[in-house]
């Protein structure tokens, strides 16, 4: 590797808190097939450690959502994944590392503004996913995914992206006028690193749901479901 | 649980090859939402081991073809894994074990049928990787698929469900009249549990493709491969 890669490796690295043992597999995961194209088939393309890569996240992200949203179904977990590991949530990852400047670009790949679109940005960070799981195995595979996903899982569990109970609730109480709807803690069980919250919801002063969850967005969102299933 | 549970659980742990530390998640896998519904809502169906199973399996896969396959592009990689993955595949894997026996299903569903439906079988066994999953991690995941997959893999990997490349250069040179295709092995590289092999492939006594692999098999339709691609 020329010393311009090695100083774009180790700043990447920064960046996502890995440090790759055999750099050549970062480079590998960076490289789009129009340079490998133009290379002549010397260097390899990040094709294959994208395939490995998507599979990786896919896991990874559903046996987070499988461990933190015990209440939901399975439903809601394959929506909220869907909106988590899209193209578009890659890309978004991706710019926020600034991914696009480390990698290896086609001539005309480059030339066209390959290093913003979305598609190349979402394949390239599923790459680098693959290379890290290959060479660090799962548990860093998974420090690397949830680190750099939890803003947008954070996200898509708040409501945008999926069922936001709390507002469905609020709208469909405010048909019968303007009472006081009110979300109270009634429980917090567990040590801290793994606490679960009680939360009930109250409507004109009377408990109308009951929910519970790992944090006390999630167990108002559990609440108002219910609620709405009880009223 | 009964002791027609227990029973029943320790016959299907032995065909599995994996003992549950704790049986109710077991159970819990071969619950059905029919009987899940019959039941109250007091037991919980096995839609959410089947969410996390079904990613378990699909990484599980792609990390065996990637790591096997080292010449396959990702395309070749994708489809072999559709293949091994399909909901026929699942199922089959599934009467192999005798898994309908196995489930708890509503009366409904049993009657008509539930036990042999290729898309109850294919779910529970799914929900069955995810169990294993959550108890005995990555490693007792992957021992368990890759015995219940390897007759399917291999079946996928020598041509039937993808590009059959021998096949396909036979039917190509047969054009120009019968002369002798002929494989040999050139070089076999590494030791013995993680072995390359070199194979070219001669038409009529010239050399005309060489491809290499981590089996003959995968050796020869790559030269395959490379012989369609040089004539």
């Amino acid at each position: 590797m020329t010393d311009r890669d090695v100083k774009d490796t180790e700043e990447l690295e920064k960046k996502i808190g890995y440090k790759f043992e055999e750099p050549r597999l970062l480079k590998n995961a960076l490289t789009h097939s129009s340079y490998a194209n133009e290379s002549r088939g010397d260097i390899p393309d990040n094709e294959r450690l994208e395939f490995l890569g998507d599979s990786v996240l896919g896991m990874i992200i559903a046996s987070y959502l499988y461990n933190m949203f015990k209440e939901y179904k399975e439903g809601n977990l394959t929506r909220m994944r869907a909106g988590i590991v899209s193209e578009v949530a890659l890309a978004e990852i991706a710019r926020g590392i600034d991914l696009g400047h480390f990698l290896y670009l086609g001539r005309g790949e480059s030339n066209s503004g390959g290093r913003d679109r979305d598609s190349v940005l979402a394949d390239a960070m599923e790459a680098i996913i693959g290379a890290v799981y290959l060479e660090g195995g799962l548990a860093k595979a998974r420090e690397l995914v949830i680190n750099l996903f939890k803003p947008i899982i954070d996200r898509n569990s708040q409501g945008r992206g999926f069922q936001d109970y709390k507002t469905l609730l609020q709208e469909e109480l405010q048909r019968n006028g303007d009472k006081d709807i009110a979300y109270n803690v009634v429980a917090e069980r567990g040590p801290d690193h793994s606490k679960t919250f009680v939360i009930q919801v109250s409507y004109d002063g009377k408990i109308i749901g009951k929910g519970k969850g790992r944090s006390k967005k999630e167990a108002e969102q559990q609440a108002a479901k219910r609620a709405l299933e009880n009223i």
